[in-house]
């Protein structure tokens, strides 16, 4: 590890949240920090790039060994503006959150947070995404220190395999404290939704989204599984969405 | 497959492309038809969903077996909302396109066209997303008939594999002709980006991303290779990001 890393932050919850407080107070204990955060909280905007409006950046806080911008855009076009203008070269390391709210399981697909950490992966960038399993606003995070400083200080030392980023899931906090760290792979499940129709005053429909997380994996193996037990999970993920397993069969196919 | 097949399109370049058109017409010849189609364009807008504003949907077209929708959300909520909310059941099949421009290689990542795909594929529906290597809002998509109809029967008549979607681009019209499809993985490559700086009439920054599509990928089983060689690439796409191939190597980690 260099002396000083540079380590850029990036989050999907908005440039007040909790979680991205903690995340930039540990890693100011590291290294040189970049934060830039999105304006808005940023829920489920995936790997959504803002291309069609402007962005904006508004600097917020600066001091010696950080610097804090707000953007009006998506998690990834934090990460991106963040190193390619203001860094003007690539961080050591992205990392992503922390996420108030599971990213486990088939969530990775619709998080900005792991959005950010993916979009980094993508140009070769070292990225974590942390996410604690608890979506209060006010949750605490003082459990994770150990833990957070300790994958970003191994990341920095070894990096990462090439093409793969880390999705870390912690469990709330409890009385019983976490049990340790499993490797897993991402639970089969998905959400099970309906729209909610309402009638504005003037007379005309709108519709609200509300769900609930399906599990749909008995395997032990998973990082829902792992949540669940009060481990913390740590699920390698590729943007190679390619299903290999699959693809000699498509190579009989006669259209 | 059944008599009449219940058809979902979805897309992302809004409810007048030609290309949505064009699968609208195409599918209109197989089975019922239901399109949501977004209100604007919505490229890049990846799988991002719609969940602190209220989703509006308005009727533009009804006719026995055809009902077309526009809504003012991401391509994943036209989606969702369409078979959740208007259809009341799952579709034989989600088909999303014909998207002006390609979605090959890591596009897919960015991609609204694939994310509505990618999204019915998280709920067990047989999805295909069909774009077009040329960006022209007057493209023509008219070599493309016999391949689109026959993807769209196989995968009616023979399904998918669990979990597993197709990701099929089409080689903008050439006077030499379509070779033939290709099976192929998605290629390694990124988009080098800049952002340029912009000041408004009020003397505030602002930006627009610009960039470049950067190959990284040498081989030959790709789909980039596939479409430049003026051959149909077909990816088998997974929702599954674990990196199965790396899972070992975190396990021996310590933290």
């Amino acid at each position: 590890m260099k002396e000083k890393a540079k380590i850029l932050i990036a989050n999907d919850d908005g440039f007040q949240a909790k979680g991205l407080q903690k995340l930039t107070d540990l890693m100011r204990q590291i290294g040189d920090v970049m934060v830039v955060s999105t304006e808005q909280p940023m829920s489920a905007k995936s790997h959504s790039m803002t291309i069609r409006e402007p962005l904006r950046v508004n600097l917020l806080e600066r001091d010696t060994d950080y610097v804090k911008y707000v953007c009006n855009g998506s998690p990834v076009d934090c990460v991106k503006i963040g190193y390619q203008y203001f860094m003007k070269e690539k961080p050591d390391i992205v990392v992503s959150g922390i996420n108030h709210g599971s990213n486990a399981s088939t969530n990775v697909v619709y998080s900005g947070t792991m959005a950010a950490v993916i979009e980094a992966c993508m140009d070769g960038i070292p990225a974590v995404g942390f996410s604690l399993d608890c979506y209060d606003p006010d949750a605490c995070f003082d459990h994770l220190d150990n833990y957070i400083i300790g994958f970003t200080k191994k990341v920095l030392d070894e990096g990462l395999p090439d093409g793969v980023c880390l999705n870390v899931n912690f469990p709330a906090f409890s009385e019983e404290g976490i049990k340790g760290i499993k490797t897993c792979r991402q639970a089969k499940a998905r959400w099970s939704e309906k729209y909610e129709r309402r009638v504005d005053p003037f007379g005309r429909d709108y519709f609200w989204l509300t769900g609930e997380f399906i599990e749909q994996d008995s395997e032990e193996n998973t990082d829902v599984k792992a949540l669940n037990n009060n481990y913390v999970s740590v699920v390698p993920i590729q943007y190679d969405w390619t299903a290999y397993n699959v693809l000699d069969k498509f190579k009989t196919w006669e259209i």
